[in-house]
């Protein structure tokens, strides 16, 4: 049983009440909290030593790199974050000054985007273990969820992708700014942020949506960390296999009309000028994603990053 | 540095913003929303394998605890829980049934208080480590604080303290009902659940309420286990300072105003018949924490329960 497929198993069940909106499943819940033009959207995240960052990895960029993560999660929904609670585990030997340069990078992220830290736990833990809790909100029906793509829609995604292990994944920007303008300017169907791959987020997409999908290769925004890794051997990932299943890209996956294509990606360039914004492909009856190359269209069958797998 | 210490510097001058009506500090943050008659609770707490359970721990009682040491958080403030989302870290070879039987505790204890776990993440982690972060709400005006206790409260606590050790931990009820009962019929000045031992817990309210307060020994309810572990030999703590000291009691500890302290004992006979009150001592102008006994007063120096220190 792979992690998606525990998740689904633990969740399918859950206990629920009325003011649930979309619980389990999507990027982040949806609450009616009963304020008249706002919902709220409500996740919780963990990174962990040895599987998130490393012990080499900065303090600072720890912190950062947790916050960061649930900001993106926030960003998937189109959603403006406000609150976070902390919880950190710690080994029995550690080192007050590490840990503060933790709580500094939190501290410094948070500020950035008006996020009030309001809870700090600590616990033992055999290695470190930061988890965030976040809360924001969103306009009441400007909220994005995975379950909205069409068939036909135009598929997006923001930035390049592949090769994040080299470096962005501690120090990407949480797309919020972009994903709000979307939501005002060209509201997205569906949309979900990639922090698994390419090609296993927008299985997410297509497996909430009830819908397929057709991406051309050729198009797919391969970043230049993942086309130096390509390069450095035998054993590398060719650099599309890197976009498409290399995971904790960041970067915003969504699909929109496909009429809206093209004034989008002239809006976005005036607006964004800094982020490359891409059409990838398009939405279809499906079953599945396929691949479109020179040579015709197969089915992608290659999954994207599974933190854990058993047997 | 202790665990206290590390948790006050680190939270000493976190981002804020003007929804943040209570930050870290108190047993929940108060955030206001924009609802105009509620206040809503925001809390996260973990338990990790070999500190809050053990390898022989049932499943279910593990999700159980987890989500009822949240529950007594929101208890203390006297909220009522709403949502939950839960991280749960697993070893790699971790027993897919186990996990499942952690979320069928988890998931029995939020129906029981009519909670939503609205979100489930896993991560890789060495041991099992189970984070939870609750949201709640109170009425506008009904929560309570450990900052308003006044000179001349009686301070009163609900249950038997010390020996959580030996089973309570597991399988206590957290006192959401006798704390909302509370707060509408007799408002505490003050009120905190017992996590770290009645004195470590009594003085978190005293110094957020800079007052000092003096104990009653002989009117402290010393529970049966706490009796049995003190009469198990010469290295057993004896039941009054277990009493006093031992951690995972989850009760509620609370202050009134002296002249309603027999109308409250009164009253809540009537409403809470199996549950034990017992007005215990006396708020004081302090400074700190001192026992009246037979022989006279003296200060109390030992700690609460205190989860690690470092040189």
């Amino acid at each position: 049983m792979n992690e998606f497929e525990l998740i689904a198993k633990l969740t399918h069940s859950l206990p629920t009440n009325k003011s649930v909106v979309v619980g389990a499943g999507d990027d982040c819940a949806v609450l009616d909290l009963g304020v008249a033009d706002k919902l709220f959207l409500f996740k919780t995240d963990a990174v962990v030593e040895g599987v998130h960052f490393t012990k080499d990895t900065p303090p600072e960029k720890i912190g950062r790199k947790a916050l960061a993560r649930c900001l993106s999660d926030i960003a998937a929904m189109a959603g403006t974050p406000q609150h976070a609670v902390v919880t950190l585990g710690l080994p029995r030997d550690f080192d007050a000054a590490f840990v503060e340069k933790i709580y500094a990078g939190l501290a410094e992220v948070a500020h950035g985007h008006g996020v009030a830290i309001v809870g700090g736990e600590t616990t033992t833990n055999p290695v470190i273990l930061l988890n965030l809790a976040l809360l924001g909100f969103a306009p009441r029906g400007k909220c994005v969820l995975r379950s909205g793509a069409e068939v036909g829609d135009a598929i997006f995604v923001t930035g390049e992708l592949g090769g994040s292990l080299a470096g962005r994944h501690l120090d990407f920007e949480p797309r919020l700014a972009e994903a709000r303008w979307l939501a005002e300017h060209f509201p997205p169907h569906a949309m979900i942020d990639l922090s698994d791959g390419l090609a296993g987020d927008l299985k997410h997409i297509l497996a909430a949506s009830k819908v397929g999908a057709e991406l051309l290769t050729r198009s797919i925004p391969v970043s230049r960390a993942a086309k130096l890794a390509g390069k450095a051997g035998d054993t590398a990932k060719p650099a599309l296999l890197a976009a498409l299943t290399d995971g904790e890209d960041f970067e915003l996956l969504f699909t929109v009309a496909a009429k809206d294509a093209v004034a989008l990606l002239d809006a976005w360039k005036a607006k964004f000028p800094g982020t490359r914004l891409t059409c990838i492909g398009k939405i279809t009856s499906g079953p599945g994603l396929a691949l479109r190359d020179g040579r015709g269209v197969m089915p992608f069958t290659g999954a994207g990053y599974v933190h854990f797998a058993t047997s």
